[in-house]
């Protein structure tokens, strides 16, 4: 599909340097890209890839145009427009709407024609699906659950029962929303399962990892904002709150019961005990712990960077000799 | 379902100190109950939650009878006693039984009358499955799995070839139990892979979480007892046994042939490394890594708090020149 | 399936101190070996162990032979021998051929005829499946995506569009290839997905561990080399690219556009931070993080073992002080 850089940059609003009748027909990196790709530019530290381009244009901020030996699109945030103008140049396949073979739909539940219910997916009792939304293949929709308009569920996934789900929700294949909770108390021969008798509520625009899991509340719900972007394989635990748009990338695990802020950045494979608050704005770096309630805005870190084994096992040596020595 | 105080009283062998002609309909906490609901106060940090409450009736411990602005049913353990009243308020729908369309059951599988085999399910040669055990939909029960009675599969659970399953387990979408664990063996020209002949064994009443993994034994079975309860994304390598009523958290990764004992505890994210032993009652807190084995009873930690980025950098500074510096 | 001494020497190429007309008819371990049984020792520190054993044959080293009170199976690399006669022993049932009931393949599908696709699977248009492979059951494999001759797919396994898959690769249950890097540019109101348009390519011989999660890449593909092992739970990000034969253990997250060099071994839990380079032959012990380009060979190290929580908090304290105090 390829568009005029004139069409382009009337269409996402970008102010253009060069030939507006040039053609563009994919995006491609900066340094890879050839003739007829745009590719982006976000700042000084890749001028020399820039003066090196051989792609037809580049997405990049006013300081960066005069350095630009191609066409170019100025924008105040080059990586957002250029995440638009991609989709714009690589539209994803249109939603079929329909019901495929083997897929298996509760009489008692709400479909939109505009939907698309995949081979062996599974929609349970009283289940409403909005319009336009696909339900991949092999995917469950339990019993009183509910999505919103435009939703995607990729292939795998599991709704479980009166799970609400806002609009234009994505979920990658694998995640598991709606489990329940860990709860189990301790008793004279062993624990007690604590029934988990809330849901899950997610706003618009959720986006869901691969292999994420997501658990229900024990008496209320665990609620996840607008916006909100959860990577591949992280745990949500039951009763957690988290603040609109706030990123979450991979590996991380939440304990029940803590809430967090919106705007918040949770780096990879971070752990947080529960029962905590953190605040609006909190940036966490990745393979930290945390602990306790952390106010926002703020940077917070516990990871520590691998180094030569020999010389961190004599740190680790030092390290656990500081608790036996008396105060300095 | 509402249900009298006096009844649950009697039902649930608690003292009651109140009307036992109000009635109770369901659960809430202690701070959002209103009419009708019963909530629970384990001890006296929350006594001030206690005083203000609007629930009908709280279960606490003897103590803190004193301060219950309500009705009050007595209980040594309270939480215990709470999660036993909810499910009583809340029980689950009865498991049905019958064969779901799509499922498929092979001509020599066992498969008890009470049980339930949802849509899709795959269930394979040799197969046993036990009075009013519930195979939810998509699941795939390979040739000559065993599950005992009151067994349930949630959506998209895979049992692998020949594993042996206890009576009244609980697995949540997306467990795999049974998989081949992760032995390679190192070679000239890459790696021969070792096949993995063991089995899993579960006992009763184990609890496994979404997404959570299990690994088959090399040569001899991956052996999890009775009422142990794993966490979602919890991943346990080949030839690991875990004793009866222990519990682990989200996340933790436990490497191959490791022993744990019963009654341990394992927080979240927790990693142990392989062939070693832990004792009866560890409790190892979140975020540690054990490196070797532990003695039983005890609490091992080696988790780092979360502090502000600007001082942690110096931390970290710190303790890597700790090594390089002269014992003091 | 019973076979005798002589005719695995011969078989596997390996030297036999004893009886040629003793007959093996499985293989168990060292310790728990008894007639008919082979079992294998590795080095001297089993010693104990190879002189108690009641296996009928033992494969080893040369410098154990004489320590070897039954017959002796001589080898350079005891355990890749090991594997390879264990797999003769206990060979694989062969990969039926055909379609399951209840699979759904498109018109535009090429499916190898002796290829087996199991119940409810999926296949999109487009899909090649090479000769010999075996597509479990509930296992979707959408449009475009290719896979080499004797793949083995097990249970509930996504290859998403345009994935292209080697000869030989393993795929565990659960398993998710292709689903969308994690690409959101920020912008005013939240976040904007980026497309990823890239896909991923494996090599030859790949495993793919029980709900591991490999990325597509953004622009260009994430690239997995021949012979890589993925444990279970391993998280792998858009546009990595892991060098032949390297290993990686469970629940390791390595995130986008890190490049890892070729025979690499990479301990449980660990985590790569993005855009950095790890040269061939690194060896990242369990529990690291690794934030910087590491040169190969060398073994690199930042986990922390776990002690007694009292002490740990000592030195926890100690060190947090550590930052505070002037330079000594």
């Amino acid at each position: 599909m390829a568009i005029t850089l004139g069409e382009l940059a009337v269409r996402f609003g970008l102010e253009l340097a060069g030939d507006p009748g040039e053609a563009i027909d994919g995006v491609a990196p900066l340094g890879a890209a050839g003739p007829g790709k745009l590719a982006f530019c976000t700042g000084p530290r890749y001028r020399k890839q820039l003066a090196a381009t051989r792609a037809t244009a580049v997405v990049l901020p006013r300081e960066l145009a005069a350095d630009c030996p191609v066409a170019a699109l100025i924008s105040e945030n080059p990586y957002a427009s250029f995440a638009r103008l991609a989709a714009g140049l690589h539209p994803p396949a249109p939603v079929k709407s329909g019901v495929a073979a083997g897929a298996q739909i509760a009489e008692s539940a709400t479909v939109a024609e505009s939907a698309w219910i995949g081979p062996c997916a599974i929609i349970g009792a009283g289940v409403v699906i909005g319009e336009r939304c696909s339900i991949g293949p092999n995917c469950v929709v339990e019993d009183g659950a509910r999505l919103g308009d435009d939703c995607r569920l990729q292939a795998g996934v599991t709704i479980c029962h009166d799970v609400a789900i806002g609009a234009r929700c994505v979920f990658k294949p694998g995640a598991v929303i709606g489990s329940d909770g860990f709860g189990f108390a301790p008793d004279v021969d062993g624990y007690v399962k604590v029934p988990q008798l809330g849901s899950v509520r997610l706003g618009n625009d959720v986006d869901v990892g691969a292999n994420t899991t997501i658990d229900r509340g024990t008496m209320e719900d665990t609620v996840i904002g607008d916006g909100v972007k959860l990577d591949n394989q992280v745990q949500v635990g039951h009763n957690c709150r988290i603040g609109a748009h706030t990123v979450v990338a991979g590996c991380v695990g939440i304990s029940g019961s803590s809430i967090i802020g919106s705007r918040c950045m949770i780096g990879g494979a971070v752990g947080i005990v529960g029962h905590l608050e953190i605040g609006d704005g909190v940036i966490v770096t990745g393979f930290s712990m945390v602990t306790q309630s952390l106010p926002g805005p703020g940077i917070y870190s516990s990871g520590l960077p691998a180094i030569e084994s020999a010389t961190w096992r004599r740190t680790v040596a030092r390290l656990h000799r500081l608790a036996r020595e008396k105060k300095s």
